[in-house]
């Protein structure tokens, strides 16, 4: 990925600059927040097994041990080889076993064979870690001014990729774990039973307008959320919260997995080959649905926003209830206004939240953002819109410039974060992609309609 | 699919109500009209041999014979078994067999086994063919005002549907053809050797401007096309011509097909997987490339515009070029004012004319249109844009419901229509769409670039 | 396939020899033979159109057209190419486009793709042959003694190689019309309902003996069949007919497909990922069980022999029974002294008679023969002998040497000719062999077992 | 499988009654060798780390933590479960998640999906194993000859059963360890290089006999190696010697994987699918051949037995070489007076020995002995033989029936052991088989042909 431009400022800088030089320098905050991101990593990684880190149960799944070192490989290639002198990696193989899809980057193994390398070990994917942190710690003890500008942006990207990493860590250990009949448990469970009564999907109508989409350069960004740029949204309402498993249970129990007027073409062929009958993780057991969650196997909540749903899932539901998913744009605007707080990574839940609690939560808050429950965290939010780039968007050249644009085909954008993205990763103008058959992520649906 | 509104008029209608009432009266010009676009069809077929009609020659294939009776079945289908009394079809199968994709008229034969399907014979699909054109006749010599208005709009979709077919009969007998070491002609090449000089690349500017996009509902038009929508688009440039097979392959020598940086990730999958090295059809033999035409194995034509390239190999042309391709928004507005003319299917050549023809026969017109070369017909033209419904656009019920929505997923739009299509199927506001990796249609590039 | 040895006569030959010069000449009987086989095979043909003749409808078919092509291909490359000087093939492209398997002779196509070529059309294909045979004709003319010794073994193997593919365009087009809804008839139905009652199943005693396996050296035979040697057979008893419809029924509805123990481990996986439920070409209809034949769909007669299994179901069959199949030496030992005579291609039925039928012709034949019913012609009977080299056996050099040997792995035996053999193809020590999990051959079943 | 008959004696039964009532019981001796077997599974696991035991690399290897399970789960299903009253399991998932392929004894977790499980843990699957053990002991520390007649056999079955799968454990480790470019080390090289000339490859030659084939019921034999009976084997000779590194060398070098000559059809299809171009493991770098060991990787020694080969392989170079591969009869026959001796697991070096050592080794011996060198241990040695049964070869009932039987198709006999079979495995009877693409495991070539 490219920062939107020269001045693509961090929050970091951003804070500096507010705070026109505090006592605390500029290296020092870029320094702890780097070791705090680091560790967090870690936090997640307690509780599992040294066997845990190893396994690949699909081609999108990396091992928890891959994870680890590959976001420690993204400092090392892109700081530590370009900008310590007289740097020397240690395993030279690790340039080749480590880069995900760098092809500036060198040559790289296979993706869908991460599950067959057992070495490094843990212990020595997490003394790599360590290495390259101090060789960090190194670098930046004394660097001047000017070689600051040039690593500080890599720097800020390095911690943000390791959070995007953080949070597929913890949607691949879910599938892993998912494939074993023992159903190990990663996080014990923190929700208590909930009583409180669903609030009703209401839609809240917006006029047409020219607004301004993108990111506003204020702070750290990815390439794809500019150029900041003026568009046309049509009239729209948007749902005011999230589509619940109990409303998406009626969609089954209205054979909505096996009537074709539903579903897009393609939506109709992979849920016929792959002979979906519900979202991923869920099994009927006895006439009742349970889905297997990172705190273990347990009961559908029927008042929790509905997760791992694919795209195709999501339009077929809207399909059934009348409506339509937004586009990015809608969303965007919508979101515009709201405050970004709900149940992230931070809270280590791992999973969404009650619809009724959210709600009760947001309550007491004014105005717009109280009919918008739930439109930050819990769940990733499907948008009809197909990945693109924004008006005058350009990759940057070299490695780095393979971020983002590169896979601007054949997926959608989601928005707003999910239960395991970190609070402070998301923005209003964050576009999270994926292809519209993936399952594996938090996804949920947020509804959208024209005007009546 | 779903007439953009109650108004939806045909061509036809349009006509009459101009003249309003000649001695031709308005079933008279709709019969004419379904006889002369049901006579192409046959004359489409002259030359080929009963066993060409077999062949399905890849899954996106289909063979001629299924064509045939596929275009059929649809008048037979939608038209005669809703309203012709006592209509009994005389092979009760066929509605299994010839059935393409409408979940809600049925079941249907797999797509890919249309192949294997030695019975009916040419003669006995033709003869079909006569049947339901005999009682299409007999439906409408007395039909009363009142039920035209109901078949009228389904007999002139089935036109424009047949039309369709009649471009896929001649790109897929291509296909056909090419995977036979006999190399079997289609029509002798009307096309002499050229020698002017191709008039170089230039790029036309546009201002921003907020724009209507979309069919105004005069005339027929897919329901796809609409509803007309303002839309904001900002300042860009157009290529004047299409990008010629000389310049691609300049490209290719370049090692275009080997350096990743040019590619969209699936697009590098895509090439490496498939091996490509070059157009479909193009071979290199004795250091020369030559290619397959529907008038046999040729060399190939550097003035020509290059043809049978994915989204991904435009794509990562323009990317090469240093510019980009345009959305289908810029490139409808570009259109606006051009005449639709040039090298469409009526003048039986199948193969895009050179661009130094082309332009000197278009250098007598005024304007713009002298500046915008071949923008219609010799090649579809890939946009940036994904396949994606129009603000407020809706699916119509019913089986005909299912004529373009579904597919509004991974593809991409293309403008412009090719040599393969009728002029009189055309119009500006027309959106074709594939997916991002098919080649077998006559596919080219124009190119396009931000504000310098 | 190299003949057994240089004296390896024909059976035109050993007839000369016999007749010691009759005023037939060798040249005219073999001429004879050549034109009444390649005769047999347009016979065949009658009744199909041109669009049959083209489909493959798996890769184990070939279209019919590639039959009539590759046979005549074969006189082409190895005799006219071979010993008539100046010989020059008037389409070069046959050559590569009708090899089957021989590397030596060649590049050729590829096998799963011979149904996506519709040229040479049939007529040509037909002209290909009458030019061969003309050709094969004038070769022959004015021949001389010292030539005629070496092109008689190689047209008398291209005469049983027809023999071969004549057998296998019957069930070809046997599986390409099966794949059509509507049905096709090849040959009306000759077989009239049978009343009389089945014999019993008995089991025929042999004791443990040194016998002479593989063939005598007089007369044609396949290079597979020898060396002719000793073996030690141990005491066996087998089935005096196969078996029927009926019988197999019994095991269907015993849970003869869902319960693993009477499978192989291989055949236990294609069970269920090919979701056999029967044998091919049966579907249930109404509670009852029908069967596609060359005659059309039929109810299945429980009279006739169980054909189109694999060896799998005629394994798990006989494990079911509690017996098991015979080796092939132990059938060629029982089939030693039974006359060759049944029901085959030469009667142009296409279809098992009924083994009530059956049995009461042969009821009037002396001794053993009696006690073996049905042993030729009907179905081909599975053993359970891996298709291997007898002692002594060597692969002849050059592209003829490519016929039978190496096929030598992962196919077993099969003995005795089909319904769609010809009489005067079949021997005693004739070596079929086919994988384990096909069943588009006339396939069947019969019994043997260790003695009590 | 079946014991082959109920006086299937054990050694430990046979050494018994030589003994006749030594001091130590018939019950200590069975337990020490139960343990003496368990206890290598753990020496073989020495060096291995946690991560090493979870991946399986492809559908035939397992993971190790996998054997260490299952071999545990044989003993717990077909006695404990048994023959030990109240035993209950402690993880009843294990009965499901290590169950290789008995299909009678239960559901099974999918073999090519081993590789994503990561519970049990390492630890966890070291406690089972012990806890099982316990309970072994504990069953036997009371038993009465009654019961000891039941589960002395079953036991039996279950050390041989281990030691098989220590062979396997070895073999997949090798498979895993070879995917990773960091070349782990199972075990540090203990062979030093050799410099004495390697024996010329003579020919043995044995007369035409009828001789007993098969085990002769003293001491333990899997059921496939009976029954014992007569045999004709024709005259041959066979190789004094494997054929080793340098000879296949010069084959390869003589372009024998691309010429389609010495290959059977579906050897040829399958190394231009898989695009052999040499053994498994071996690599080419600057021009010299490497190959990948359990002791690294290291330069191809030429004098050591080529391994690592398939039955298409093996039988490619003997056509290569002008002879053939043996029958298993020969095999058996030649090696019925060979001493049983030579490199195997025990002697813990995993490879095979260079030729010229172990000629040297066996110089000292007499006669025939002298002449077939290294017939027993360093590579299993492909016969031409099909995997099929005896002659009066009875399935035995239940779940131990699936042991051997199931699997007599489509795979080839090998003979002898390897340098990962222990010495107190093998017999001269033992029948070991593999699919002849197979290439994993330790196995070689021995060349045989007929009389000149």
């Amino acid at each position: 990925m490219s920062l939107a431009s020269t001045e693509a400022a961090t929050e970091i800088i951003a804070a500096k600059r507010s705070d026109s030089y505090s006592s605390t320098t500029r290296v020092e905050r870029l320094l702890a927040r780097f070791h705090q991101i680091r560790n967090f990593t870690n936090v997640l990684c307690l509780g599992l097994e040294p066997e845990d880190y190893v396994v690949q149960s699909m081609p999108d799944v990396s091992p928890t041990k891959w994870h680890l070192a590959h976001t420690t490989w993204f400092f090392e290639t892109f700081i530590l080889k370009k900008f310590l002198p007289g740097y020397r990696a240690e395993v030279p193989e690790y340039a080749y076993l480590f880069n995900s899809y760098y092809n500036a980057a060198g040559d790289m193994h296979r993706r869908d064979l991460r599950g067959l390398i057992s070495r490094p070990t843990v212990k020595e994917a997490q003394r790599y870690r360590a290495s390259i942190d101090s060789h960090i710690d190194a670098l930046l003890s004394d660097i001047d001014e000017k070689l600051l500008d040039q690593v500080e942006p890599i720097l800020v990207l390095g911690i943000h990729h390791e959070q995007q990493h953080q949070e597929l860590l913890t949607t691949d250990i879910k599938h892993v774990f998912a494939q074993n009949p023992l159903y190990p448990v990663f996080r014990k469970p923190k929700i208590s039973a909930e009583s409180s009564a669903i609030p009703p999907q209401r839609f809240i109508e917006f006029e047409q307008a020219t607004v301004a989409i993108g990111h506003d350069g204020r702070g750290f960004a990815y390439d794809n959320e500019g150029p900041r740029h003026q568009a046309l949204v049509p009239a729209f309402s948007i749902g005011s919260r999230p589509v619940t498993n109990g409303e998406y249970i009626a969609f089954i129990e209205d054979n909505g997995y096996t009537r074709s007027e539903f579903w897009l073409s393609l939506g109709w062929m992979t849920v016929n080959e792959q002979r979906w009958q519900a979202p991923l993780y869920w099994t009927k057991r006895d006439g009742a649905w349970w889905n297997f969650t990172l705190s273990g196997f347990r009961p559908v909540n029927k008042s929790e926003p509905v997760t791992h749903v694919s795209y195709f899932e999501a339009d077929a539901y809207a399909n059934w209830a009348g409506v339509r998913l937004p586009t990015e744009f809608e969303w965007e605007r919508a979101a515009s206004e709201c405050t970004i707080e709900g149940n992230f990574a931070e809270s280590e839940i791992f999973h969404p939240r009650s619809v009724a609690v959210a709600s009760a939560v947001s309550a007491d808050r004014p105005a717009q953002n109280q009919h918008l429950h739930q439109i930050f965290g819990d769940v990733w939010e499907w948008t009809r819109s197909a990945y693109s780039p924004y008006p005058g968007y350009r990759v940057a050249p070299g490695a780095l410039g393979e971020y983002n644009g590169k896979f601007m085909c054949n997926q959608y954008v989601l928005r707003g974060g999910s239960c395991a993205t970190s609070r402070s990763h998301i923005r209003r103008t964050y576009r999270n992609f994926f292809q519209p058959e993936k399952r594996w992520q938090f996804t949920g649906i947020r509804l959208a309609r024209d005007p009546q």
